[in-house]
């Protein structure tokens, strides 16, 4: 990539394409992925901004590898393990090793830069067991999409 | 830290303290440092938010490790090796190894994301013979501050 990359339009760069959040699936919707830095030069890590419409959700999901997350646009909810945390522009958010997470936008959408390791395993999803556990609390239970 | 934190204030967040850009030296100006993500959890990365005040700077250096960087408040101006580029809200910069920058802000502040290998060597400062062949060119020359 080049030493300086505009914004050519709001979260939109040039040179830099708008893509699926994940190849296939039916267990997120209205998500988007744009790869900002693809490590490199020795960087051993990526940043991602990842845009979600209003009524949209990430991956309920979890993996070995850390996510650190800044809103950078509107406003959104996240589930971390058992805590559901009100987003707004700014705020950061870190997703420990096997954690189950998940990302809603509701009235605006959620957009956040993570960063995250370029060598990481692969995400896993809550087998019917998880889901039963993590569905024990009422307020998870209504939360969750899969 | 916590999974959540929180911006208390405009680009200040809870329980994150303002640090000084660098411990000594008289080669940068006005700026500050807030230390987002320090690794861990198997993270090879942290991220650090920089803010220059009005007239202010950073020091003008190089050092093997890459810099991937990320404007999120202000304006401002920055020297990747022989090129001067005008920053804006959103713009990404990439800083390759062992090339010479200097970050300056102008009527406004300039506050960037930097994301950047925990593991990392330290930064070098131009001798007499490098600033020498910086200031070959005049524009370099007005722009850089030592």
């Amino acid at each position: 990539m080049s030493a300086h990359v505009r914004q050519v339009s709001p979260f939109r760069w040039e040179g830099i394409g708008v893509a699926p959040y994940k190849h296939v699936g039916t267990h997120f919707a209205g998500i988007t992925r744009q790869l900002l830095f693809d490590g490199g030069d020795g960087l051993s890590c990526q940043l991602r901004y990842f845009e979600i419409e209003p009524g949209g959700y990430s991956s309920l999901e979890r993996h070995h590898h850390a996510h650190a997350i800044m809103v950078v646009r509107g406003s959104g909810r996240v589930l971390i393990a058992e805590e559901i945390a009100d987003l707004a522009i700014n705020d950061l958010v870190r997703v420990p090793p096997l954690t189950w997470h998940q990302f809603r936008a509701d009235g605006a959408p959620l957009g956040f830069l993570c960063m995250v390791d370029c060598a990481r395993d692969i995400p896993e999803r809550p087998d019917a067991a998880a889901l039963a556990a993590l569905r024990a609390d009422p307020v998870i239970a209504e939360f969750i999409r899969i």
